[in-house]
């Protein structure tokens, strides 16, 4: 039973028109007390946490997480211009707004409360030692039928409206609008008695929230979210037991069911047979021959430092790293070492995820709408769950928490969001031996020991890991791996055989009555880069094939370098071509190496696919700044989200691609470049019940940034510096 | 002068003569002591050994190369039908050639010696405990004039010529062609003439040995070779002093000087200052912060074995693993155990890579002829140098040697030449935490741990570094990593403003005088898949955009993906794109998973580069083997070599696009997939004076392989397994 200990239907069946009338989130409200808060315990249910865990029995979670640090965050203050916002600042901020005008209403939410970054002029001005520059909080609230964007000064109090509704859309969703959700059909009559009838018991019933995306329909003008069931029994991993064709369309305001599609009674609910993934429920028959224990040592400590939280320093790196709701990991003002001049030196002044987006390839009723953008509507970094030490990071790493708000502006802490430690995989920087040609006895190699920030968000059943690597050589590699549990889809088919056309199918069979649905997963980032300033351009240095003339050489062909700066915003909208390649520079125009290259860092692309949808899709319109692999956009404060601010049913006129259209003037300017990370996937039966980790990434290099090889001082490992280890069992 | 040790010239001018005349391979020749052979201390400079190295006062290596094992290889027995030719073996052959007529003329040289591998279905058919196979040796011999392929029988003595110069082309060059090469020019009266002239000391002199390629050139039917030198004064990184424009064309039979083209006399040797890159003379000032010791540690060893010499059983995988002297590694008998049977299935007969192909941007006299194809003109495997323990692979490793043969039989041993050892980047093999949305308490993670083959080639200047991964969830991936120094171009250019048009500088300005010359590396992977059993299929899984007909779905268009099974080798012809994706197959059609899926591994391309020379380039047709990213072939085995058999010089009318033009039916055949990985290198600065490594993989995938994740069962990282250490100073 321990599974269901959350989704207590019996109980919550009794109590959910209660639940629905009273506690929708309102003001005034107790504030709860500050142990209750930091231990996440009573007030926020989606507050999973270390503490939360630790008061519950349970066999799932082994290890104590993190037991070396155990930071209080009530005292948390900031030190960086960019530092998030604080407990306190936090409970000031829900202070402040609680006695504005716009909060009078009896009912209100607050979507996001995140730190409202000053200015970039003042914060690249900005010194350690300096004061601290004004805190300002960005909120996104919705007070019945409206959105809005405050500042709120946290200094002065003062609360400025930026923004009420420009575009179509709606705020991200909290996480009450999600967890209430999965409830609230649970009121409606229609639905328990289709539920009842499919043979499903009501304390089995696991529903998810589904963003219901823009089709154009009639139901404009109110936010709606349908809602999918699935089977809980028998099995932790309900995702593999489909309640297929049951639809419910909800209003998100209300939790009002709208409408219930009831289709595919006829298909049977897969079994729970070998659905389940958790450890403690294995067989434990193992065919493999077990590992012996293998780990990454570093006795005399980790070679970082994290300086107020935030700044992370090591190597020949310094960055600020922080939590987001939305992002899930900012990456701000990282700057590089020159080792010849010893100074630091700007590469990146923001890095981040900045949306997804995920469409299924099933144009049918239940399906269709399925086109996540997962950072826009359920919060990227909300669905960050706590990592697994050991196991989601090796044990050399350090954590660190996330400071969010609820829905009523309430702070509270996600513990160990984030890991940063090294990595070493056994491979090498740069190496050379001397062959037997020249016979000369030189073996010269590095080791690679590389920095790793990582979190990794379960949206619901997928789970996205986002490492930002930093290499000693000045590159980064940004990678996202996916796993977790396929969106499957019912059906009656147990063997292929049974199948007239398996491409009518829309995916894979992987089991008996279980499809795994093709889709695309697109992760966009929003990469400011700043190469030694703000004022840059982008150059698509082309590989172009040249023929030779007549006599000129025996060969008839050979490739050159053309380097064409980009003018305008256009002009940077690349799709990537195999037989027409690039490499894509961020160049600094201004500053020029010794021997004249201008500096500059090049957007490496990783394995990528690109969006085939039709362009005049509703979901590929939402979906447009996946349009291109690469966009150059002019900086603006305002252009950070690549789907809009508001995605939520927006109808994409708000997006990467817009701004881009403007084709606003962009060389030797403040510029901000986009990569777009994809993926096809084909779901194959290995994906079932839980996915093995797919990876891909790409890479930030420097390329003329240095006047030669920054690592070629790095030392050799010798035996004397490495770790004596011993079997812990023999201790 | 320890850089300088062999390359003595001031010796070799007095004695060069001498060594042409009469130390030119031939035999009789009075075999060596066994001692001196395994020590190969005396009689074969090429063989760069632990050994050797260990009696040498150096400085330059610092570690005990792979202390915890020496083994004596002069009692090495085969137990494996793939088991390569043993000293006692290599050394019969010898014995068997000495007495054969072919080998009475004067002088002669065996430019390979491997084993002969058995009839494939024999091979499948043998178990362990089986009398071994009979073996027999494939030799490559070349008598003045001609080059003979010869099967020597090792049990009968008897020796076959199977072939005689079928084609154009002659065989792989011995180490004598190459070492011999760089002396021959100093016979010649003109060239040493124009070394002083240029303000060169002799003894300061290295030269390089570059294959000519094919150009059509009046000098046909005979072997050539071109030599270029650099200045060795004040670096060991001789490859960035390069003396531009003059190559000296050798006839690589007699090493007599054909004609020398002596240009670029004005062009200044770039200095050697900031060249040098081995820690020992490194100026110690660190602007980086050092990083403290990093190690991945097993206290309880490594969970692999490997089996007499050469069958490598680690986790759920058995592989048989080898070195080579043309391919360098190979790998055979791959086979993965299914968790639900317990059975080992077979996935790939034989991988290895078949051939490189790395053609430099200048039509220039002295540049245009750099095309080089390193395994069939080089030797992959030949130019693998000892790997270094502690750097080229981590403390966890186990090293192979390898035995090959000098270019007139005498076995001889290179040491460390392979590396086999786990990996634990910190990276997950799968993960889910469930969300706040559910409440669930679940945060299941697995570490992923992968076993890695690796070999470092070092064709003169390039280091390619070749893995093959292995990971528990049947996936294998394969990459290649490129390091070392580049092949520089000299020029007087100072600086970027000094010339005219930069497009045709064919390269990027490093430094002062030298210029980082465009060029691109193909590697071409030979891939003997068996998906349980050697008959398959290769489907095109092909993803297109349906568009949905009016009123059928909101969605305006979906992705679907459709099976194409390739008929014949044109259909398997695959130029990559990613706006018409597909995924590419090996299929087993008779064998199907439970649900009906027939089983498969899929081939995942990684970041490539297509090559982009005119198809009627003479070098590109010599490299037709990359005109596709993918092929399909029948098995055929004498098709393993994608430039083919006799590449040097060839005129490329024997290659992998030649086999594949014929066209042969591929269903439900013994198939052979290849795959090319690609690399666009424009140089920059950081690649001076040595390159940090640039990697890039594809990897073999299993698709509906398993009934269902096949780590499903595999358990997380637990504390108390994890070892205990110290820092090695504190003990």
């Amino acid at each position: 039973m321990e599974a269901r200990n959350v989704l207590r239907f019996s109980f919550l069946f009794l109590g959910v028109s209660l639940v629905l009338l009273f506690t929708f989130v309102h003001l005034p409200y107790e504030p709860p007390r500050m142990t209750d808060l930091l231990d996440c315990a009573t007030n926020s249910p989606w507050c999973t946490s270390k503490n939360r865990i630790q008061t519950k029995q349970t066999t799932l979670l082994k290890e104590p997480p993190n037991p070396k640090r155990r930071h209080n965050h009530a005292s948390d203050t900031p030190h960086h211009p960019l530092d998030p916002l604080t407990i306190q600042e936090l409970k000031k901020v829900r202070s402040i707004l609680s006695s504005h005008e716009l909060f009078e209403s009896s009912s209100y939410s607050l979507h996001s409360i995140d730190l409202e970054e000053p200015e970039k002029p003042l914060v690249l001005k900005w010194k350690k030692g300096d004061p601290l520059l004004p805190r300002k909080a960005s909120v996104v609230a919705r007070v019945p039928g409206k959105s809005h964007v405050l500042t709120v000064d946290l200094g002065t109090g003062h609360v400025t409206v930026r923004e009420s509704g420009l575009h179509s859309g709606y705020p991200m969703m909290t996480m009450e609008d999600m967890t209430l959700s999965t409830f609230a059909p649970l009121a409606n009559a229609d639905f328990n008695r289709t539920i009842v009838q499919r043979g499903i018991d009501l304390a089995d019933l696991a529903c998810l929230p589904i963003s219901t995306g823009w089709y154009g329909t009639s139901e404009e003008n109110r936010r709606l979210i349908k809602v999918q069931c699935y089977s809980m029994e028998g099995t932790a991993n309900f995702y593999m037991r489909p309640i297929e064709g049951l639809t419910v369309l909800l209003d998100l305001d209300t939790k009002q069911v709208v409408e219930i599609s009831d289709k595919g009674r006829e298909i049977p609910i897969p079994k729970a047979a070998n659905t389940d993934y958790r450890y403690s429920v294995q067989e434990l028959h193992q065919a493999m021959n077990p590992l012996n224990p293998i780990s990454i040592e570093q006795p005399k400590g980790p070679s970082f430092t994290i300086e107020d939280e935030h700044l992370v320093k090591w190597a020949n790196w310094e960055f600020h790293l922080k939590p987001d709701a939305r992002a899930g990991v900012i990456v701000s003002r990282a700057k590089v070492l020159d080792p010849d001049t010893g100074e630091l030196r700007d590469v990146m002044y923001k890095g981040f995820t900045s949306e997804l987006f995920v469409p299924y390839m099933d144009p049918t009723d239940a399906w269709y709408f399925k086109t996540y953008m997962d950072a826009g509507e359920y919060g990227f970094g909300l669905q960050a769950m706590p990592l697994d030490p050991l196991n989601d990071c090796p044990r050399n790493a350090y954590y660190m928490d996330g400071v969010f708000a609820a829905g009523d502006g309430t702070p509270y802490v996600r513990s160990n969001m984030i890991c940063v430690f090294e990595s070493y995989a056994g491979d090498i920087g740069w190496r050379h031996s001397e062959s037997p040609i020249t016979g000369m006895e030189i073996r010269e190699v590095r080791p690679k020991v590389t920095l790793v920030v990582r979190m990794a968000a379960s949206v619901a059943n997928y789970d996205y890991i986002v490492d930002w690597e930093f290499q000693t050589d000045g590159l980064i590699r940004v990678k996202v791996g996916l796993s977790g549990i396929l969106m499957v889809k019912g059906t009656s088919y147990n063997h292929i055989n049974q199948i007239p056309n398996q491409e009518n199918l829309y995916g894979t069979l992987l089991s008996e009555n279980v499809i795994g649905v093709i889709h695309d997963h697109y992760v966009t980032f929003y990469l400011d880069m700043d190469i030694d300033g703000s004022d840059n351009s982008f150059v698509n240095v082309n590989i172009k094939r040249q023929q030779t003339s007549p006599g000129e050489s025996p060969r008839k062909s050979y490739l050159k370098a053309v380097r064409n700066v980009a003018k305008t915003e256009k002009d940077a909208q690349i799709k990537l071509k195999l037989y027409d390649p690039s490499e894509f520079h961020v160049i600094n125009p201004s500053k020029k190496t010794r021997v004249g290259n201008p500096v500059g860092y090049k957007v490496v692309p990783g394995g990528t696919a690109a969006s085939l949808l039709d362009l005049e899709d509703p979901a590929q319109k939402r979906g447009a700044f996946t349009n291109n692999q690469i966009w150059v956009t002019p900086y603006n404060q305002s252009e950070q989200w690549a789907g809009g601010l508001f995605v939520y049913q927006s109808h994409g006129e708000d997006t990467l691609a817009t701004w881009s259209d403007r084709d606003r003037p962009i060389e030797n300017k403040d510029i901000v470049l986009w990569y777009t990370l994809g993926f096809h996937h084909i779901p194959c039966q290995e994906d079932f019940p839980i996915m093995p980790t797919v990876s891909s990434s790409f890479d930030l290099k420097p390329v003329n940034f240095f006047e030669s090889n920054p690592i070629l001082r790095f030392p050799p490992n010798v035996e004397k510096d490495l770790p004596v280890c011993k079997p812990a069992a023999s201790v």
